[in-house]
């Protein structure tokens, strides 16, 4: 089996852009093939366009702009988690043999639309159809069972905001205080204004190479050592039945661990799914960096900061960097590259030896987490 | 590498349908997993769903309705060729070891669309937008240059409502005479209304396996041997530069015929993509099954009929099954299947030794090939 790493990676200012999708795409993919001057665009066979768009043919029409004729060009869309699935088609499609040089795109246009994405047909959402709505009820249940606090909840857009306004990339530059988020506007009790993620247009790219082109184009490959994902439905009414913890995330993570034979106390950088802020916290337990119920402590003790044992979103994560919807998990493996080679500026950690993305959709049906390792085995 | 099978097919009629996109994919998808009972539906691993359709997740949409839970559940989109570029993702997914049972599913309504999909930035097409602009520039073309007729255009229109009347599933059930299709009003100079394909709502859907779960559950798997797609762009200006060849196919058929290590003259069935009735002849010579120039004449010898060296779209093709976008190459491997099984009625050709389908999408800008056999290697 031809193992898969990352070898480039590049972005398109996520935020409220004039841009086309087109403008975009051609700016985020070109950012991208700027990363690696050694590849000339015509080698690169394959091109996986992540977009919840409603055009058709959008991988076509990326692959065009960028001077790029693929064997395979083909959009891979999966809603919020569109980035991490199209990574893992990317990585099937290198290790099978089909293809050897891989640009995965992700790509949204999304502060136009009135609504971010919702899906009008589940009824088991009620009349409630916006996002912040499940986010709340997760909340209100796992601060009903283990004691979470609003000023926990709170401490994750803390962080997240004070990382992103490290990363010129990100929707939200500037930092904000407890006391911010604390008095933001309520949107569903107990979710406030900055305990959500907003709306972002932006794109980000990465190239995945097979074994032998990986360590030919580049001194600093960051393989893929594991991958998981599950679909449990598309219905929230159907999804988590317990409400604070989340059956797609841990069949996923433990899939990516099992493949990747790392135990989740070896994971040291992780860019996780934090639509809202009771996520981040779930997914803690969830991914095992904390025990079930102890999220918000974890926060609160400040593990998941920058030098902490595991550090936790450093791109700003969705909350501040932006949700851009197929960019979203493209920028999580961006910022995984940048970190184990050292490039992430002010929001550098330490060395990273095992890195992970958790990259959700809709309600958390559906959950791909990928790790990612300096070595290939 | 594991190798991967066709071991399930099952259709929702193609035509003007009252149902719903859910209702579509909902009869599909019964109908395929019905065809094999023995593998239950909680047992699949992957569900790849087919669709140039607005709505964003219908993947996970479609996993609900259909009581599954995979672990990867996406859309792949590429416009008209989307089913073909499913059917390879799903390959590499089992090859690559990931998954091991996928539900490739392609549902589109069509019919109450004003337009087929159009690709609007195209300015390459001028102001003509409607595909059968480009369909004519490439019969004009080849009349030009090889002195091929309307007359062995028309045939095509003949032979392919003929196999559809006898296929159940097919939008357009009546045979059509000669006189018919030449006396047809013109859409573009020189194709007429019986020389394109209509619109159709419809569904389409396939399981994949590898090897070992091929061979228990199915006595007669039908293994796909070689694969091949080439993307040449997105825009009528920038692909066929020589109009009467093809270079996406030629890469896609050139690709698929060294992996399965199979040359054209050993193709007994091919299942070829007729959005115009020009196509199918230029696919004769770009696939070899005639020379350049002579696909007129190799459907008027009849070569191409039921009985002669290759049999060609015995479903109909997209003149006579109808042309439901994403469901369209999935419908090509469920006529494969049938053809291997023995089991397609009064469509039924001989015994087949090599099955081959050709997907396109847009102008002919991206082309797909798989080539299918009775054994694994």
């Amino acid at each position: 089996m031809n193992r898969v790493a990352l070898v480039a990676g590049g972005l398109a200012r996520f935020g409220k852009r004039e841009a086309s999708w087109r403008d975009l795409a051609a700016e985020g993919g070109k950012a991208t093939l700027e990363d690696l001057p050694e590849l000339s665009p015509e080698k690169i066979d394959g091109v996986i366009v992540a977009t919840a768009d409603e055009e058709p043919y959008l991988a076509a029409v990326a692959s065009e702009i960028l001077g790029i004729k693929p064997k395979i060009a083909t959009r891979v869309e999966n809603l919020c988690s569109s980035g991490g699935t199209a990574i893992t088609v990317a990585y099937s499609l290198i290790s099978s043999g089909l293809i050897n040089k891989v640009l995965v795109l992700g790509v949204e246009k999304m502060c136009h639309r009135q609504t971010v994405p919702l899906l009008e047909w589940d009824f088991t959402r009620g009349g409630v159809l916006m996002p912040a709505a499940w986010g709340a009820v997760y909340a209100q249940k796992h601060m009903e069972k283990f004691g979470t606090t609003e000023e926990q909840l709170a401490l994750i857009s803390v962080k997240n905001h004070r990382l992103s306004s490290m990363n010129p990339f990100a929707h939200f530059q500037k930092p904000i205080t407890l006391n911010e988020v604390m008095s933001s506007r309520h949107v569903v009790t107990p979710l406030k204004l900055y305990d959500c993620c907003s709306k972002s247009d932006g794109a980000a790219g990465v190239i995945l190479a097979g074994e032998d082109e990986a360590r030919s184009l580049t001194d600093t490959p960051v393989w893929i050592k594991g991958l998981g994902e599950s679909s449990q439905g598309a219905t929230f009414g159907n999804v988590n039945p317990e409400y604070v913890t989340w059956p797609c995330v841990k069949i996923a993570a433990k899939e990516a661990y099992q493949t990747a034979r790392v135990e989740a106390n070896k994971i040291d950088l992780a860019m996780l799914h934090d639509a809202f802020t009771i996520n981040e916290i779930i997914e803690y337990e969830d991914l095992g960096f904390a025990r079930k119920g102890e999220g918000g402590r974890f926060i609160e003790q400040g593990q998941s900061e920058i030098g902490g044992k595991v550090a936790v979103n450093t791109h700003g994560g969705l909350i501040g960097v932006g949700p851009p919807i197929g960019a979203t998990g493209v920028a999580q493996a961006v910022e995984i590259l940048a970190q184990f080679r050292g490039t992430a500026g002010k929001r550098q950690v330490g060395r990273v030896e095992n890195g992970l993305t958790l990259n959700l959709s809709a309600s958390v049906s559906t959950g791909n987490v990928i790790i990612y390792g300096r070595n290939s085995h």
